[in-house]
């Protein structure tokens, strides 16, 4: 196998992102691409899930995935391994998010015209990401059994710009002290129309409604 | 009980954050107060961790705890409810991180002249905190055995920063793939004079480790 392409991406020069993000979900819109910028917080899950996930879809949809961090290209490496699928790293230079611009140079370095889906891996942070529209088509958050179920209290921001919050790690519930319900309201208080799915990328529970709901978006995106 | 004091801290005015911080510590030096900055991702465990340790330590050291959110007062609240100690909740109005001059608005909120150890529980994120010196006399950070043994691999700059690494949730080991040698051998590669420390903040273990970490540097700071 080739080694893993790894981009160095650049300071955005665009002072308006949010004007810049609209521009490239047209440009996606364009090209039938589906974007999903996934976060959450380090060690949440958000490459064993997507593993699952894509191995799920690789024969249904064309799928790319760039994997956003300050250093190491582990991520990138894991799921090119274990899903054949293309797969990029992004150094971000020490930036804690991506912005618009620093995900179009991502895009830009994926094979042209040959993908359905792609997959933004944001840096794991609850925080700034949140802050910045990636261009993305959808946003989707994990949040992790192991980090309580009162993190939605503590980060609003990120709670409430998610379409999609998937609750991780359930195969370790009876471990932890973490109300399901509790947390369901406390994301319903950030953000009513949120869907809420739990699953375990270790066992597998709940992956296959995560890739029928990709299924769905993709199929709504490209009918637009 | 009188409700928990609430600071909205004001962005800093300083452009230059390390001669702030500098100023800040030889405050500190002048007043015998010893300030621990304590990092980690959402939900690793440090208000617990807290918890725990004051309760071991809160007969033979004065100690105030000051808790940084984007929003919410449960830390503050939890920790005065389980320890007694005086804490309050600083509101970073939507930052990601502490500065210097944002850690002096919290100390300025503390009872003057009546404190020995002062903790400063950090924003959760392992990307912008490590990004700025709060002053603090040390910085320690909490990685929790949930969140995988890679992170000194994808979060540089945070394990470098850090004279003490406390791994935490050392009782849920059984339940996941973490590699603790792995996880020391990061560690040392990003930092090799740093400390660490296995603990559970659930069960205990490890937790007099800590505590006598903050008895000697709290007496080494005041003898200095």
């Amino acid at each position: 196998m080739d080694p893993v392409k790894v981009i160095e991406i650049k300071k955005s020069v665009f002072e308006d992102n949010d004007r810049d993000a609209d521009r490239l979900r047209a440009e996606l819109k364009e090209k039938k691409l589906f974007l999903l910028n996934l976060m959450s917080s380090p060690g949440s899950g958000k490459t064993s899930t997507l593993i699952r996930t894509i191995n799920l879809l690789k024969d249904k949809l064309r799928i790319a995935v760039m994997e956003a961090d300050i250093d190491s290209d582990v991520d990138a490496v894991k799921i090119r391994e274990a899903t054949g699928v293309e797969s990029i790293q992004l150094h971000t230079g020490g930036m804690c998010h991506l912005d618009a611009e620093m995900t179009r140079q991502g895009l830009e370095n994926l094979p042209a015209g040959t993908v359905d889906l792609a997959i933004l891996e944001n840096v794991g942070n609850l925080v700034c990401p949140a802050e910045f529209d990636t261009g993305s088509c959808r946003n989707a958050m994990i949040l992790s059994v192991p980090e309580g179920d009162d993190k939605p209290l503590k980060y609003p921001l990120m709670f409430s710009v998610c379409d999609l919050v998937l609750i991780n790690k359930i195969d370790v519930l009876p471990y932890f002290d973490f109300d399901m319900d509790k947390c369901r309201e406390y994301i319903r208080m950030r953000n009513p129309k949120a869907r809420v799915l739990p699953i375990s990328a270790r066992t597998g529970e709940g992956i296959e409604a995560f890739a029928q709901w990709l299924l769905d978006e993709v199929a709504a995106w490209k009918a637009r």
